[in-house]
């Protein structure tokens, strides 16, 4: 498969910016990436911040996020251990779009929703 | 439950925004949003846009968008019928920020790729 450096398309098949895409818009993603936006948090509280995570699902979304260089995971030697979670400067600048979406996704939900019960109901 | 209006917050678990946000960073609708930003598209133009859609998950994708209220769908009486998909006022409104998305993702998909890399080789 050609490699010349095309510059980057999320309309190609190929580009890696689709699998970026994937991640970032995933809705755990987003509200992780959030929750983390004033500073670092260890697990247990951004499971109370974010309602209806289930651990195994926070833990998914977490290493996704450390795999990506999103977000760094620091464990402190106490016990028992503190882990924290805290956003790296690409997480960071990551914000500014993903907080977007989710402020359009708060502001237009009612609306939406009553989109969805018209189109169902006609 | 309790339906008083409450500001809408996607940390909880009960608010509707949440589902919102499941549907726009979808990847497939983030790609379909921006390929009707410059105006109305057929189906077939769609796909090929947008590389490597299944007609299946494109008819899927554009009729989740249509019941959300983000794009119309209209049928010109010809033969064989021509059908033009083209974004709401809604689905412009949200173009600005699902854009900013998909821009960051292509601008940094590079660098998470190689992240990615180097925490799997670690």
């Amino acid at each position: 498969m050609d490699t010349v450096a095309l510059p980057p398309d999320a309309f190609a098949r190929e580009c890696a910016s689709r699998v970026v895409l994937d991640r970032i818009g995933d809705r755990w993603t987003v509200l992780v990436v959030v929750a983390l936006a004033d500073g670092r948090l260890r697990f247990s509280q951004l499971r109370q911040k974010i309602e209806g995570v289930t651990p195994k699902v926070l833990t998914q979304t977490l290493r996704a996020l450390e795999r990506d260089g999103l977000v760094t995971r620091t464990v402190y030697a106490e016990v028992p251990p503190r882990v924290e979670y805290e956003l790296t400067e690409l997480g960071r600048d990551l914000l500014g779009p993903i907080d977007a979406v989710r402020l359009w996704a708060e502001q237009h939900a009612a609306r939406i929703v009553r989109h969805r019960e018209a189109y169902d109901g006609a």
